[in-house]
């Protein structure tokens, strides 16, 4: 049985960074090299970075990672790894026979782009394997964006065939049973696959089920890092083809895993041209057929541990913060700190990000702002070092007030309007980048000001109802008290009843159900996107439902009418453009 | 030859108000019945509204809109309108026989959401087809949202063969071929074909070919009015089997077109079970074989007169202005005026679409505002009869300063700002819309204050570059004299040099290249989605190039960190939710 030892690169790219992704692959690759490796697998578009959005239509950025694939085969060479088997994703253009092969009734975008991973060794590259799955669901719009492919690409490497599919690929029946019927001994997966809130272990459930079914191990490599409205978590694995275990890279963190694989070797002739496997053309190259029985042990590094429910979403909203900030070039970040629980969160994570150096709090207090507010807000930024800057609102507030005359909602809205300006105008002044401290359950009900305390370039809470906030909060102290640190939230902030103190004596529960209910509803209603007869129909208060319906389609009116705030997701962490359901049309109860 | 008298029904349904739209199909096919018709064909999708996004998903909503069919079957007979044959757009669910005939690599939206047109007459449901070709590229997200039909739906009516099409289904290569070899006599195409500026006349020019293609009359019935990012402008068409025009439907307005065409008898036998055209299964059904030949003259009215390209812009405007505010439940809108020509055009446009009465302007005079500003915000209030009121912000910008020390861009923000907050503060407090005036030359280069003038629930002119916001200021003044009235546009409004007046003595063309070479180069990266070097390659002078290119890019990165601003689209009229591309990745030139 050969041997193929393997190299998993877990890597963070950047989009649009095409020279920067290249160095980096090489980075890894060279690493890969000097551990023996002679398979070396990247995530998705890991060139491009991923997701690409319409740039794929642009013909100049096509050019682009065509030629970065070319100067990537021909450096490794001059860098001495030409022996080395790189899989690398990237953006390409429809190869002519699959765009022959198209059904009638499928459209082609703009320049015909694909998703695409190359075969590149000793100078040059020896097959293309393109996406077949398209995912056009939740936050992919890849079906927009490529063209599908249309072939299997076995490739043999060391005596082994090596077939090749790419993220959705393996979520969609298929290419594994064509890799099974293909006969490959290893199936390898360059993903972009980003994390999600309570997906439990279903990557490796899958990982296991297609290897079984392919009679194949299977090597799966995810691309780790935040990008725009998405976070991916790595968590990359190996698989035997009894579908067990064998190796795990961590969660939210870059890593190179390297481990051997004891695999059949290739048996099957070369097709005859114009075979097909599940309506795909299998096309076969030859790498390397030379191979060396194994004679120690194989290398198995440990597989890495993973985080529990509350510590995965906590990690899943520092690197998407952290990734946020830097790759749109800033360094800091600055937010109101009110002393409530969500902008406390919001302070401890960024510091956890960014460091406490680069976390520039404002205090701006009203004329009814509580003592324990400020109080809080000072304990805050003593625990964690986070400067905290104070500038009070009444005079500003009162001079509006002298033309505006404001009153009820507007009024309140005002303070809101006000706090935003000021955080504004410090970020003009010093290049910070505001955060919103908006938690999920405020988002979705409106409880929050347009233009007032929606402001910012981010929301790294914007994914938590308010009850996770508090769980997130007790989490995080106790991770603290774990490695005896002090724990960063004042318990004052986790423990007080919730109010936006905009108006004397105000509290959250004037206007919203208890949260627990809230949120319970809130999961059914925009999570699960369940209609409201059959939210009811859960065991959920008829007048409960109704209620919170209510509030969500009318906040849901109002980011339409002000598009401003940050959208409300379903399951998907870090960032999400699109809004939850539109609730134009109401049921009646 | 059998004459038959067809009715088109040109309407403005609301999305998510199943109800009033079904009352509204009523009301039309009375008429219709009323004026003789035999054949009454509606707008895509009339009975939900469209675009219907995600709601498409949702179980309730699309039982919803099955039983409003099912309904709208009954309440004809019970009207006494049981024999008119009514073709009428909806959402369904997919058929069974079409699921298991999907290609393996296409994934299926949840709950198999359907663009269909059913075929109701005698209080039945006689037929139903299902759209083949969902676009997926502009602003159509459909392969997202629907599962793609695979019938064609031949209906004989008054013995002639009427085959089925919706919308893209003709832009496509496919049904009109399916439904000339299937030999209908008549093609009804049910359309929401949204409007887009300087499109020529590309629909009479397909309607021809495809009726010319399959040697039969072509009857397209479009949407009209505003509907959240898009406005549909009617211009219903229908053409002989030789592509002649017979009649037409004028732009963004409602109304019914009925006219006779004499039409060949059907003759082709039934199909045999499981015949295909095209990939196509054919599906025929008889509802009256009896007809009458043609006696008198066949009814032709004279086909609407077309606006030019200056007013057909200004047409779209008003209507997507008035139907935003109508459907979102406002009445009066309020907007900055600062005596600019953005800020004017939109007070002319408001009083326009919503009457002067529900129009409130507020001037907002700083420290470094002109006398003349004032002036022409004056004047443009006292010809269009809206309401001006003065809140000036130099003191309220003095109290800001005391403690925040803000100097040039952010200083100059401030003011900007401020006059959003108050904007805001007035719309929470008599429930008007506020609309940002950006024109799209400013927002592509980034030349506004995001929380400052961005501001708004809608924007009406940020499709219009600046050169077509003097075009059209021009165009409204030269119809008003035309029609014998006052022009409503200030002519200093329209000569003056343009400047933010955020500054002493500040000029536009302090930092931006000329309007004319602006708006020429912002055509070719973001409408024609040029790359740099493409964009040189037209002739324009590199520096120029370069500095269009990294103000867009900056200005999509500012948009990016800030959300909020109103987003520049390329060709489409009204909103756009998609960003111009995303510009990450820098060609280096």
């Amino acid at each position: 049985m050969p041997r193929l030892r393997l190299a998993l690169a877990q890597m963070n790219p950047v989009v649009g960074s095409v020279d920067a992704n290249t160095d980096a692959v090489v980075e890894q690759a060279r690493a890969a090299h000097a551990a023996g490796a002679h398979l070396f697998v990247t995530p998705e578009m890991v060139l491009t970075g991923y997701p690409i959005e319409d740039m794929a239509y642009r013909a100049t950025f096509i050019e682009a990672s065509r030629a970065a694939v070319a100067a990537l085969a021909t450096r490794l060479v001059d860098e001495g790894l030409g022996d080395l088997v790189v899989v690398v994703g990237h953006l390409d253009t429809a190869k002519d026979a699959t765009l022959a092969n198209l059904p009638d009734r499928l459209g082609v975008p703009k320049n015909q782009p694909t998703n695409s991973a190359s075969v590149v060794t000793g100078g040059r590259v020896v097959a293309r394997y393109d996406k077949h799955h398209l995912p056009n669901y939740g936050v992919f719009d890849e079906f927009r964006h490529f063209v599908p492919g249309d072939e299997t690409q076995v490739v043999q490497v060391k005596g082994v065939d090596v077939a090749i599919a790419i993220c959705e690929d393996i979520w969609q029946d298929g290419p594994s049973a064509a890799a099974d019927a293909a006969e490959a001994g290893l199936l390898v997966v360059l993903n972009g696959s980003p994390y999600e809130a309570a997906k439990d272990d279903t990557r490796l459930e899958l990982c296991a089920r297609r290897a079984r079914e392919g009679q194949c191990a299977l090597a799966y490599v995810n691309m780790v890092g935040g990008q725009d409205e998405l976070v991916f978590d790595g968590d990359s694995i190996v698989v035997d083809s009894g579908g067990e275990l064998v190796a795990r890279a961590g969660q939210f963190v870059e890593e190179l895993v390297v481990v051997d694989l004891d695999l059949p070797a290739a048996t099957a002739p070369m097709p005859e041209p114009g075979t097909r496997f599940h309506g795909l053309r299998v096309e076969r190259t030859i790498v390397s057929t030379d191979h060396a029985e194994p004679v120690a042990e194989p290398l198995r590094p440990e597989p890495a541990e993973r985080w529990d429910d509350a510590g995965e979403r906590y990690q899943a909203i520092v690197l998407g913060l952290r990734d946020y900030v830097r790759k749109n070039g800033f360094r800091t970040v600055l937010m109101g700190l009110s002393g409530g629980i969500d902008s406390t969160l919001v302070g401890a994570i960024a510091v956890d990000a960014l460091g406490p150096e680069n976390v520039f709090g404002v205090s701006n207090p009203s004329a009814w702002s509580t003592e324990h507010s400020l109080g809080d807000a000072g304990e805050l930024a003593r625990r964690t070092g986070l400067t905290l800057d104070n500038v009070p609102i009444a005079g500003i507030f009162d001079t509006f007030q002298e033309s505006l005359h404001l009153d009820g909602l507007a009024e309140e809205n005002l303070q809101a309007r006000i706090r935003a300006v000021i955080w504004m105008g410090l970020s003009n002044q010093h290049g910070h980048l505001v955060l919103a401290c908006g938690n999920k359950s405020e988002l979705a009900t409106g409880y929050s000001t347009i233009y007032g305390d929606a402001v910012g370039g981010y929301a790294p809470i914007k994914d938590l109802p308010k009850t996770l906030v508090w769980e997130l909060s007790r989490w995080r102290n106790a991770w603290a008290e774990q490695r005896g640190e002090t724990p960063p939230i004042p318990e004052n902030a986790i423990s007080k009843e919730p109010s936006a103190e905009l108006r004397p004596g105000q509290l959250d529960s004037d206007s919203l159900p208890p949260y627990e209910l809230l949120d319970a509803v809130l999961d059914a209603y925009v999570e699960r996107d369940l209609g409201a007869t059959e939210v009811i129909a859960e065991g959920f208060d008829p007048a409960l439902v109704e209620r919170v319906v209510t509030l969500v389609d009318r906040a849901e009116y109002k980011r339409r009418q002000y598009p401003p705030g940050p959208k409300v997701s379903r399951r998907n962490f870090g960032r999400d453009r699109r809004l939850p359901i539109t609730t134009r049309w109401r049921e009646s109860l």
